[in-house]
């Protein structure tokens, strides 16, 4: 069967697997779900995925995958070519540790369900919204900054001139966070890789004003 | 030198690294950092870490090593008995998968800087930090119930009757949760594997009650 995948044009967490989609050369036929339309909570897509977020890929041989970063592994594992994640391992304990920053500590904080939820929960109007968003947004890309810088190993990218998982968390979180009028100039390292990656092909090809379900 | 530990009593990230060090029967030194006296933002601290968060793993080499679950898949890699990643490539993403669901889901909408900072943002007293912890752990647990159930691997633990990474993000965030009145009793797979989990020694002889700087 075809490799499917289920995105959103502005989910980041859809978007890392594009690109990394992209960037191996595996071609899939995408399924749209919007997340403001609550489409991830219909029946159809939680007979697919019972955890009703995205993204969701269904692999060739009809086995799916679901957490971006456990989805990028696997795919760096069963396609190894170009690698995400370097062989060395050391080395792949800081790509994923800077993927981590982002994965873990960054993005769940200011995706759509939690900007929702504070708005539910305290009344949180826009203004609200833009400093929580804001607040995690500074928090994150200051520890990240510091971490890149003080590691040293940065360089195109995060890891010397090897694109891997890092800069596929990173490019998606800078592109929410600039929608979210937090730019990134107060962060150099993290700009350059930025400009960098929005010099590759599967960055460009994937990015969220490209996308079919994009409004 | 001797592997070195930050880890805070009722970290859940430093509790699952507490555990996968003893699983594998790894020696540490240990130094307690205490979140509530906002130690892991000293000078000292920093200069170690500069994201300024816990845990933190200086290996025998001089090596450091942030993010929990990068420090485990590290640990694995470096030290590989008894392993805590399988080594399938499907099984290794569906053990990801169900670690991310709690790594990346739950636990960074929970952690003692978010609750603090509902407080300081939106002015959430003890009650409506209790609504936003249950939320969470609620949206959470039903989403991982729902996996672990319809992915039909677990048994004794998440992965069939292998200890795995999965399991030791389970266990930190059910202790966590237990704390914050919210029982695991309506999620009964989660509800047994922790069960199971706690007839462990390296859970038994890590969990926060036995740590020098619990309180």
């Amino acid at each position: 069967m075809t490799r499917q995948l289920y995105t959103f044009f502005r989910s980041s967490t859809s978007f890392r697997l594009r690109i990394a989609l992209a960037y191996k050369g595996l071609a899939y036929e995408p399924h749209y779900v919007s997340l403001p339309k609550m489409e991830h909570r219909d029946a159809a897509y939680l007979a697919l995925n019972p955890q009703g977020l995205l993204p969701l890929l269904i692999d060739e041989d009809g086995s799916s995958y679901i957490q971006s970063l456990a989805i990028i592994e696997y795919l760096d594992e069963q396609y190894p070519e170009p690698p995400l994640v370097p062989k060395d391992i050391g080395d792949r304990a800081y790509v994923r540790a800077v993927s981590q920053i982002i994965a873990c500590e960054m993005h769940p904080l200011n995706n759509v369900r939690v900007l929702k939820h504070i708005k539910t929960q305290f009344g949180a109007d826009d203004a609200a919204t833009k400093a929580w968003y804001a607040h995690w947004i500074t928090e994150g890309f200051r520890g990240l900054e510091d971490y890149l810088a003080r590691a040293g190993r940065h360089r195109t990218f995060c890891f010397g001139d090897q694109v891997t998982m890092a800069d596929i968390c990173l490019v998606p979180q800078v592109f929410n966070a600039v929608r979210f009028d937090c730019p990134v100039d107060g962060y150099p390292i993290i700009k350059r890789i930025f400009d960098n990656c929005m010099q590759l092909e599967a960055v460009i090809s994937t990015q969220p004003s490209t996308q079919q379900d994009a409004f």
